[in-house]
C-alpha cells in the first residue's frame, strides 16, 4: 500500500541521457525513464500495449522508444507513434506515461491522478545542487517495505547500538527523549547530545576542534515524498549551538534522504550528506559519502534482516515502547493518507488505467 | 491449461538408449522414458505407486525400471512386477504409463486418454528422417508457457524486429499482411516478400546467387500438438516463384518445430530446418542449425521477459492490432478444444487416473 | 503440524558456549539458545518483543542478549530487564522463553505447554556419554518434511536399496517381514538376518571375525520426541545370538538419533553410532561416523527428491503395502496425538503466546 498522490525520487538526474533509457520499478509498476533531446525528462510504463513485451528490451529512436517485439513506437508521452504495416494506429495502442520532473539533481515521478501534479509539491532538496553545501549523489536498494525503513528514521536511538562504531558511538543517543511534532506534512524529530565526550567516530580524522561536543540530529519526514530532511552537527559544548548561536568551527551537515518504494518488498534510497564548510575539501566530501554509506549498509542489515522475521510474524502483536512516538505518528498519517486515497478513488467516476 | 488427447514430441529418438532412461517433464507430469530391448519406446510416470519416490533415482533392469527406494520393479507399460519381501505385488501398485511411438527421429506420447490415442494422429514430420532433405535435430527450452511461444510464431512480424540482424533482415516482414487460413487442423500463414534486396543475415555465405530475392514464409501449426511445419525459401526475384515456379537456385527449406508444455511455466521446443539442395553439403547443414539456433535465443530473450511482465498483468488487456489475426485464431481453436476436452471429462464416468 | 508437548533435541551441548548463543529454528519458530554463567542452557525465541528485530543480530551480555537495533535487553527467561532511556520497561516487553535442560551430550528444548515440562520424559540417550560406549556427535540437516524422515527409519527394507553399498548390502534385508510392535511411547521394530555371507559394507576393514553373519536391526521410535534408539550388531552365524548369547567377537552399535523438525520442510537430525568394543579404537570410532554419515547422504539424497515429488502429487493416494506396517503406526500415534493436542488447545482458556 502506497501513497499514489505524490512526487517521488525515481533517479539521479545524470542516470538519464539522450541516447539510452533506464528501467526502474516504482510503486510496484516499472517504469522506463530517459532524458529527451530538449533536456526533458519522460517517464513511460516499461510494457508495450500490443503484447506485454517489455519496452527495456526496447530501443531508443530519438525521443521515442521502439518496442523490439513487433515495432510499436511510443514517445514520451506513452502516446503509439507507429505501428509497422499499417498507417496510423490500431486503437488502445497509447501506454501510461506519468508526470516527470528534474528538479535537485533528482528526477521525480508522480504515480497518481495526473491532474494533482503540482510541481510545487516536489520537496526542497535545494542543498543537493546549492553553491552552500557540498555532497555527492548516492544511491542503495534495500529488500525491505519502506516502512521499515521509514520506522528506522523516525526512531535514532538505534544510533547507540546499529551504528554504535560509526554513526552513532553514544549511549545518550538513546538515553535522551527527542521532541516529536506533527507538522502539515509529517514529523519533524529534535535530539540535542549535550556535553558529549568526543564526536561520532564517521567524523574521525575531520574534527575541527579538541574537547567535548554539543551534537544534534534535527529532521523532518515528510510523509508525502518519504523526503527525509535533517540538518546534524557538532558544536563546541557549552558555546551556545542549541540557542542557534553556532561557533565558527562548528560542523554542520545536511542530509536528504529520500526513501521510495520499488514495490511492497524492495526500497530505494536516494540520499547526500552535504557539507556547508570546507566546501573545496573533495577528500571531506568523498569521506563523508562512504563513511554515511557505510552506516546504511549496517541500517540495511538489520532491516532486511527485521523484515524476514516480520513476514513470519504475521498477527502478532509488536510491544509499544516509549521510543515509538515519532514511527508511531508517521505510521498514521501515511494510513490515513492513504484511506483517503482510496475513498477518493471509490467516488472517482473511472479508476486510473494501469 | 493443456489439450491433453494429442500426441506430443517428447525427445529426440537419440536421446533413449536400450540401457538407461530419460526423465522429462510433460503436460505438468514427470515421465520416465527409455528404450527397450525391441527397439520400441516406453512412457511410464516418473513416482513409484508406493511412496512416491521418483524412479528417475531408479535403475534400469532390462526393460523395467527398479525403484531405488524399496525395490518396487516396474515395467513399461507401467506393472508392478515385483514387490521384494512377497510373492506377487500389493493391490494397488500398477503405476501410469503412457502411448509412445517413435516416428519420424521423433519419441512421441499421448498424455490423455489411452484409449484415443491413434497413431495416425501423429503430425508429418517426414522431413526429419528423408533421404531428400538434410538436417540436425536439435532442442531448447524456454522458461515461458507454450502459449506465448505459439503467439510468437503465428506473428512473424517479429522477424524485423527481434531478428533484425539473423532470421530476418528487413522490414517488409512486418509491413505486408500474411494471408491467414484456418485448417481443420490449425492455422494456416503465407508471407511472400516479393523482390527484397538481398536474403535474410542467416543465410550470409551461403548464397547461390545474386541480385534481389522473393523470399517466403508459408507454414501451418497445428494446434492439436503445436507442430509447427514451415516451408520457407528464397528465389531469384521475379522469377516466377509465387506462382510455383522454381528456379534451379532457388533455396528451399522445411522446419518442423514441436512446442510441447512441460509445465504452465516451461516449454520444450524440438526442431529442425532441413535443405532438400546441396545434400552433401554438411557444413551447410550444421550452419542453419547454429544460426536459426542463435536466432531462438532471441526469441527465448523476448519471450521470457514477456512472460515476467505478463505474470505482473493479471487482469489487464492486450491491445488487439492487425497483426494479431493468426494468434488470435490459433489461441481461439486451443479454447475450444480444452473446454470440449473438459465437458468431456465431466461427462465420463471415471476421471483419467494421476 | 507438530506434537508440542514433547522434549526434542535442538543442539549438541558443545555448540552451546558462555559467550555466544546459536540461532535455530525448531517447530517453525526461531529460537536463541545459549549456555549461562552457571553451566545452565537457555532457550529464548529469536525475536524483541519491540519491532520484531532477530536476537540473532543481537549480542551476549553476561547471561543476557541485547538487541542491538534499539538495545533492549532480555535474561534466559525471556524477561526484558533493559530499555534504554527509560526506569524499568515498557510493558509487554518480555519476550517467550522455553524449557531447555542439557542431557547425554544435547540440548533438550520443551516448546510446548511449560507446565508440563517434566525432564523424567526426555528420552534416554546415555550411550551419548557413558564410559561403555563411544562414539562421536553428528549433525546433518533435510530439506524435507520430518514425517519422510520417520517413515524412512520404519521402514528399513530400504536398506537393500538406498544402502546397497553402504549401510545394506543384502537384499535379505527387504525380503524378511520384521516384527513391529506398537509400545507406550512409539514402535518397535525387529529385524533379524540369520547366516548372511558377510558383514554390511560399511564394516569393511573393521571385521572381528571371519564367515557367516548373524546381524540385527532392533529399535523404537518415539514419537513424542522422535528418538529413534537402535541396537545392531552382527554375530558368528548360529552361535546363538537371536536367543541372546553373544559371542566374544560379536559387534555390537548402539544408535541414537533425534529427528527434530525445523520447520515442515526441514529438519535437523542429531545423532550418534555407538560401539560398545575396542572403546580405544578412535579410528573405528571416526570411520563408523563418517560411513553411517555417508549413507544418510543417500537418505538424503531419495528423501529430498521424494519431497519433491509428494509435494506434486496433493490428493494422490500412496499405495499400502506389505512393508507398511511400521510407519503407518507411527504415523497415526502421531496424528492423534496431534489431534489430542488440538482438542486441548480448543479447551485451553486461552492460548499459549507466540
Amino acid at each position: 500500500m502506497f501513497i499514489q498522490n505524490a512526487w517521488y525520487a525515481s533517479a539521479w538526474a545524470h542516470e538519464l541521457t539522450k541516447d539510452d533509457f533506464l528501467a526502474r520499478k516504482i510503486l510496484g509498476k516499472g517504469l522506463i525513464l530517459y532524458r529527451k533531446a530538449d533536456d526533458s525528462v519522460a517517464a513511460i510504463i516499461d510494457r508495450c500495449s500490443h503484447r506485454f513485451a517489455p519496452l527495456s528490451l526496447g530501443r531508443r529512436e530519438g525521443d521515442c522508444i521502439r518496442c523490439m517485439y513487433h515495432g510499436l513506437v511510443f514517445d514520451g508521452e506513452g502516446t503509439c507513434v507507429e505501428e509497422p504495416g499499417r498507417k496510423g494506429v490500431s486503437p488502445n495502442t497509447d501506454i501510461r506515461s506519468f508526470p516527470a520532473i528534474e528538479r535537485h539533481k533528482l528526477v521525480w515521478v508522480w504515480m497518481g491522478d495526473a491532474d494533482k501534479a503540482n510541481p510545487d509539491l516536489i520537496p526542497d532538496c535545494h542543498q543537493n545542487d546549492s553553491a552552500e553545501w557540498a555532497c555527492v549523489p548516492r544511491y542503495a536498494s534495500f529488500k525491505a517495505n519502506y516502512l521499515l525503513v521509514l520506522d528506522n528514521l523516525l526512531d535514532f536511538s538505534h544510533l547507540s547500538f546499529v551504528h554504535e562504531n560509526s554513526l552513532g558511538g553514544s549511549r545518550t543517543i538513546a538515553e535522551i527523549n527527542p521532541k516529536v511534532e506533527q507538522t502539515d506534512k509529517g514529523v519533524k524529530m529534535t535530539r540535542w547530545y549535550l556535553n558529549e565526550p568526543g564526536f561520532a567516530p564517521y567524523l574521525e580524522g575531520h574534527e575541527r576542534f579538541e574537547g567535548a561536543v554539543d551534537r544534534w540530529n534535527i529532521y523532518h519526514l515528510s510523509t508525502l515524498s518519504n523526503h527525509f530532511s535533517m540538518s546534524s552537527g557538532s558544536a563546541p559544548a557549552n558555546t551556545g549551538a542549541p540557542e542557534g548561536k553556532l561557533a565558527p568551527e562548528t560542523m554542520v551537515f545536511h542530509s536528504n534522504q529520500l526513501i521510495t518504494p520499488a514495490d511492497e518488498h524492495n526500497t530505494h534510497y536516494f540520499w547526500v550528506y552535504a557539507h556547508n564548510f570546507a566546501l573545496d575539501d573533495a577528500n571531506l566530501t568523498n569521506s563523508l559519502a562512504e563513511r554515511v554509506s557505510a552506516g546504511f549498509v549496517e541500517d540495511r542489515t538489520m532491516i532486511e534482516a527485521q523484515q524476514l522475521v516480520v513476514d513470519e510474524s504475521e498477527g502478532d502483536q509488536m510491544a509499544y515502547t516509549h521510543f515509538d512516538n515519532g514511527l508511531t505518528l508517521g505510521r498514521r498519517l501515511i494510513d490515513r493518507k492513504i484511506a483517503e486515497e482510496k475513498t477518493e478513488a471509490a467516488k472517482a467516476p473511472e479508476a486510473v488505467p494501469a
